[in-house]
């Protein structure tokens, strides 16, 4: 069915070309055994001369629409590019979006990718997606949400513009797995000044926050099958980075000194042990002189390493910060690591690690091996937030604001809630615990925080073998006295009206 | 010592407290048996009240400098809170820095880490550290580098600023584990129409740069110890993120059709299949359509994944760029990826994941134990680029640059080496493979290229279990005509004057 139209300005092989290109791809020569006629009969047929149709022939042959058998002609190519080319005809209605139904490997995940979120993790559906949680505009008293929208934005974005006009286009190539080396030298100044740690820029190992940091250090230090201990209740993130690694973990429960180092004699030493000495998650345990004295004895008997998130060790509102555990050994097993999360904002993904001379090397090849580096951009301005002042003057900003939003949170919750809660007013961070006076509200109030969106987190959720009587934890710092005092007065009347 | 100022304007007390506490911290006191005088004697012997060293003696016992014992009085606490506060004292001198020396285990890596990184990698100190290579001023023509002096950070900038004033602390806080949904439309929009995936946005999945991309793949899909086959040679990165899952990689050979399929009856099957169809790293080899019908016969015979890098896709100078893989599967069972390293800027860490459907949740779940998510703003900016056409039009502004530094170095190559070498000239990508013309000037060549500092990649350094005759993989895209000139002009000299 050519149609040839001699009056445009359009070439009659071009013509011919589309014409007999748009026939094929139409799906009417799928069988791939159609012949075409010869060009001389198309010639012929068309009144058109055999080179117009050759030309035509050739441009469609090297398209791979058509292929040449020796002595028998010219045939149509089967599988025609096109049907390649232009997915939407095959796709959806024959197979389903990725036709998952066929493939039964693509069905099977690993058996990482199972274990690496538990169960309980998956029952509330709303907590997986932390960020999903943290972004909606509804929910609110999130724990472990800082108030990003106190954080300079328009003074970061001015340091970024001078790193990129100083540095250019150099900031846009690969760059370092260990880190920008003036970031690593003003992280080192920070921690060994504010952080009692002991280190040398070379030392640190930048890490896209402390997930990363947590994977980092397990898969540098641990063999598939060695004990990770971590605290239970605790951060399940750090489980999670501890699996992926193929560690065994433990869960080490906690008095109120902190971690216990308690051991049966037939239970196997662990590799590494986790802890958040600094204030602990979802707690707020600050680990004791005594015992972080205990657990360097218990590490150097047994040559365990120990990793030490130093988490939300900046936002103490009773007495001088705490020193690290890392400054308190002697024998350069503690690996010390902070993120930028809390501090400045969540999504900047920047964090860091301070690992033993030995394990420097290991590290960046571990970091090569999982995403290569983190943005220089980024880092370069980072550095410059730092040097600048800027990072410390921000810290002390938002230790006041939390104060006051903590102190805030417990005069409003004590007022409206004391008769169903007891508050456990944490001395640091940005999370206060409240204990459910009676334990049979507690399926109620879960649902009518859900209801209500409002998202503190379950304490049952956090804990995997302990038993502690349930309670809910709070997040203060990233609303409003405003907010804080209406989300409350919203929790209150929904449970008076459900006769909690 | 004590002196008291009764001028002063600090009250007797401070006066009393700080001259004590310094006097503690001198280390005069450090074993821990020194007991004070009593407050009774000490008021006698300074003639001041018993009231005022009371006070004095509650704040040092505060902040635990002292300690109580009953009835036997007052003792100076062992350790002090200093000697932890100041690390400088106890550290450098007796420890050395983090005291490699006395903790075995943090000398220890895990087996992963020192798997990940070959030998043959190591021995090559400079293009280990690729960031540090390509960073390197004096370094030129290295493989797969972009030319990022042509990106346009400042319409990059603009559209950052824009999202920000748009979306504000919104892009500050913790984001989704599968990226941003504006991002994930748009990449699912291009991948359709130029790439010819078949994909759902709700398929597509971010992740920091191609290197991610495949650790997460491997995390999610294998268990350890089943077998992935890659390219040999091949891209080296990809061989570490099986590695870094515990996958048991199996090296694969090629012809000039791309990977072969062959198998011995015993060999064990493949879960998984790297390949990088549209053009290999780094032989430059474009899978024929016969072998990728081959490729998706045999996944599908032993229900196998593929992962289909499409390495390079967007930069062919010859011919229409070749669909997908992905596009040509009918049973799901191609996991798709590309980054924007090349496209836009290496340091930008984006790339994604085109997965079927029955796999993204478990990806996520992996990217949130891996490292949470990728920047928020960096995602927006970049769905913005693409909406706006900003992306297409830098991907053909840059391949008409490349083609053109494509040619050029391929006329003054073979005008200066072409007695020592056989440049196979490529139809995509940024590279070059340069084969020796006799075998034997392979050590000397190396050695040249690392003193004049010409950056080609000796191909034997990325043959794992492959024989193939010794060539060096050049970069021509990122370096100016003159540049070109200038360093082939370089080693074309330094050659003649070793007498190769």
């Amino acid at each position: 069915m050519i149609r040839l139209d001699r009056t445009s300005t359009e070439p009659l092989h071009q013509q011919l070309y589309r014409q007999i290109r748009d026939e094929l791809r139409s799906g009417s020569f799928s069988d791939g055994a159609s012949r075409l006629p010869s060009s001389r009969a198309l010639a012929v047929e068309l009144g058109i001369s055999r080179l117009t149709v050759n030309f035509a022939f050739s441009k469609l042959h090297a398209e791979g629409y058509l292929r040449s058998k020796a002595k028998s002609g010219t045939f149509v190519a089967h599988p025609l590019p096109e049907t390649f080319l232009s997915p939407i005809k095959l796709s959806t209605a024959r197979i389903g979006r990725g036709g998952s139904e066929i493939c039964p490997a693509a069905k099977r995940p690993s058996r990482i990718a199972d274990r690496v979120v538990e169960l309980r993790d998956q029952r509330v559906g709303n907590q997986f997606d932390l960020g999903r949680t943290a972004a909606g505009p509804g929910i609110s008293l999130v724990p472990s949400i800082p108030a990003v929208d106190e954080f300079p934005v328009a003074v970061w974005e001015r340091l970024r513009a001078q790193v990129l006009a100083r540095k250019g286009a150099h900031l846009l190539r690969y760059a370092s797995h260990l880190g920008d080396p003036d970031l690593r030298k003003a992280i080192a100044a920070y921690l060994c000044d504010f952080r009692a740690v002991r280190c040398d820029p070379e030392q640190i190992v930048i890490a896209a926050g402390m997930q990363q940091a947590m994977l980092i250090t397990a898969m540098a230090v641990m063999n598939p099958g060695e004990i990770a201990w971590v605290e239970d209740p605790g951060y399940l993130q750090a489980r999670r980075a501890f699996i992926l690694a193929g560690a065994e973990v433990v869960h080490k429960p906690l008095d109120n000194e902190g971690l216990m180092i308690t051991r049966a004699r037939r239970d196997p030493l662990p590799k590494l042990i986790y802890i958040a000495p600094s204030h602990q998650y979802p707690l707020g345990i600050t680990m004791s002189f005594q015992r972080r004295q205990t657990l360097l004895d218990f590490a150097r008997a047994h040559d365990a390493l120990i990793f030490e998130d130093d988490y939300d060790s900046e936002f103490r509102f009773v007495g001088p910060p705490l020193p690290s555990l890392q400054g308190l050994d002697n024998s350069g097993r503690v690996i010390y690591a902070g993120t930028m999360s809390k501090i400045l904002f969540p999504s900047l993904r920047l964090g860091y690690i301070v690992a033993p001379e030995g394990l420097v090397d290991a590290m960046a090849k571990i970091r090569n091996a999982i995403d290569q580096h983190s943005s220089p951009i980024d880092q370069a301005t980072l550095a410059r937030f730092i040097t600048e002042g800027f990072f410390l003057s921000h810290i002390k900003r938002m230790r006041t604001i939390y104060a006051q939003r903590r102190d805030f949170f417990v005069e409003q919750f004590n007022a409206l809630l004391r008769d169903r809660f007891t508050l456990q007013v944490p001395d640091a961070g940005l999370n206060m615990v409240a204990w459910l006076k009676r334990e049979e509200d507690f399926p109620t109030v879960r649902r009518i925080t859900l209801e209500i969106g409002i998202g503190p987190v379950p304490l049952p959720l956090v804990c995997i073998q302990a038993k502690l009587k349930p309670a809910f934890i709070f997040g203060f710092a990233a609303w409003t006295p405003a907010q804080i005092r209406e989300s409350l007065v919203k929790l209150a009347s929904a449970l008076k009206a459900k006769g909690v």
